[in-house]
């Protein structure tokens, strides 16, 4: 049996948790503060009981079991096949704690970092077994998402990438690769440029950001759930996506240069926004709206099981 | 009992004769072309055949009786309600056309344009009715993508907007308005944005297309299939969207810094896409995995009615 090792019980360690050892790893589950180690458990079993709910899951007590909590890092790092790293968002943090998670891993093992925004090699450099270390990156919560971002440093072997990636599909997350360290990596760098658009749009009087979800939510979106943006457009046109780069490049060309400018998110407008949104959603409904958006997601994933695409 | 005329009978006007057939509506379709006309209800049946076989209608039988082909111009237009137009992308075509959709319709009609690319101001200045006329931008096939764009020339009557939208929603769909005349209305500025990025992300050696593609419908596009972009990240913070812009602003800010500058859909750029999606489908299994998205649509269309979202 494979074992892997989260480190930092918040909400995306949790859901780590569940993605391992949903598919029959043994999962350590460590962080320095006390207290997120002893809550850990619980949070994940409440989880892990929803996904059985909702049919996703036959038996949540099983994979509970197979979930421990560790009190050292070292107590946690012993003998395990991978290492997911999920501390705060903080270089400083990440360095140390890289420096502690490559002395005390065992050799073969990979050490992959949920950040979204610190490339591997900021804190990864000066470290002896820096050819094994690479971002993983998760959408949240990772067990419903099943898109993993893993960025290398120049320096992270091929092997590391590879592995990884063959570890990812393993427990059924779908890993696409980062070929060069980037800002936002490629997810935040596709859906910022819809946002940009979106605010440009909401800044300029053109839509209603309700407008904008629509057009989302019951348009692009859609086909955006099961296909993605190359195929939709490779279906789009009689000869493929050469044939609709041939019919459309020149409008997306010519729509694409009045797109340069980004508006601030700041202000008037992100005021504007904000009424907007809470004239559809009070602040007090907030937390039972993430509810229901994690409801959603379950429900589409077993849809999609359902119809296996 | 509301009755439409649907002028041409192609691809998009077979799919908003089945939209308003299946609202209970009368529905007339005209199209110069005889072959055209003669056709048309056999296509639009095969796909309520379909739509019924999905379970997503009662009766094909009893919404193909309400369509009905008109052989002139005249005959389409008398007493209707609603006008849907539905000619080829070509401005003169147009002019000509909602020449005589202005004369023959009757004074309450209002008339919508399907056109994806040509402002309303372009088609309608010198008409009488000028007011009574905006486009009506529908995504293919409007009867399993609900959304459509409602754009009005600067004469638009605002009546004309709020009619258009009340008899979009009675029949089913999602009307947004697009409040101001501008290339692209507001989906396919949405769409085109996110192309530029992945466009450039191909270019650039970050990523392949087939991982772009992940990006979306394993990630990005599961959750933006039952909310927009706004309310995605509304949720996204602990207090809402203007908490989100606080913390994320700057780095969405310095992303959307490196992404002023288009790449051209040519070249070998678009040669290398065309290689890259031929491998993972031959040019000639384009047209059955278009009956499978269109088949993915309506499992989707389902399974989003089932959840009532």
């Amino acid at each position: 049996m494979s074992t892997v090792a989260i480190i930092g019980c918040g909400l995306i360690g949790q859901g780590w948790a569940i993605v391992f050892a949903r598919a029959g790893w043994q999962v350590r589950l460590h962080d320095p503060d006390a207290d997120a180690r002893a809550e850990a458990p619980r949070l994940v079993r409440q989880q892990l009981d929803a996904l059985e709910r909702h049919g996703l899951l036959d038996d949540a007590a099983a994979v509970a079991r197979r979930v421990e909590v560790a009190d050292t890092l070292a107590d946690a790092l012993a003998g395990v096949d991978y290492v997911q790293e999920n501390s705060p968002e903080r270089l400083a943090v990440k360095q140390a704690l890289f420096r502690e998670l490559d002395r005390l891993a065992p050799p073969g093992a990979i050490i992959g970092s949920s950040t979204s925004s610190i490339p591997t090699s900021a804190f990864t450099e000066s470290l002896p077994g820096r050819g094994r270390c690479l971002v993983a990156h998760p959408v949240n919560p990772p067990y419903l998402v099943p898109v993993v971002e893993l960025s290398g440093a120049p320096w992270t072997d091929a092997a590391t990438v590879e592995r990884a990636g063959e570890i990812m599909r393993a427990v059924g997350q779908k890993p696409v690769v980062v070929r060069q360290e980037i800002e936002g990596f490629v997810l935040n760098r596709l859906q910022g440029a819809l946002l940009q658009e979106a605010f440009r749009l909401v800044e300029a009087g053109i839509a209603s950001a309700e407008d904008i979800d629509v057009t989302v939510k019951d348009g692009l979106g859609l086909r955006w759930s099961f296909m993605g943006p190359f195929e939709t457009i490779d279906l789009n046109a009689p000869g493929g996506i050469a044939d609709y780069c041939a019919r459309y490049g020149g409008l997306y060309a010519s729509i694409g240069a009045t797109q340069r400018d980004c508006v601030a998110w700041e202000g008037e407008l992100v005021d504007a926004l904000q009424r907007q949104r809470r004239e559809q959603l009070s602040a007090s409904d907030l937390p039972a709206r993430r509810f229901w958006r994690d409801d959603q997601l379950m429900r589409l994933l077993r849809h999609k099981r359902e119809r296996r695409d």
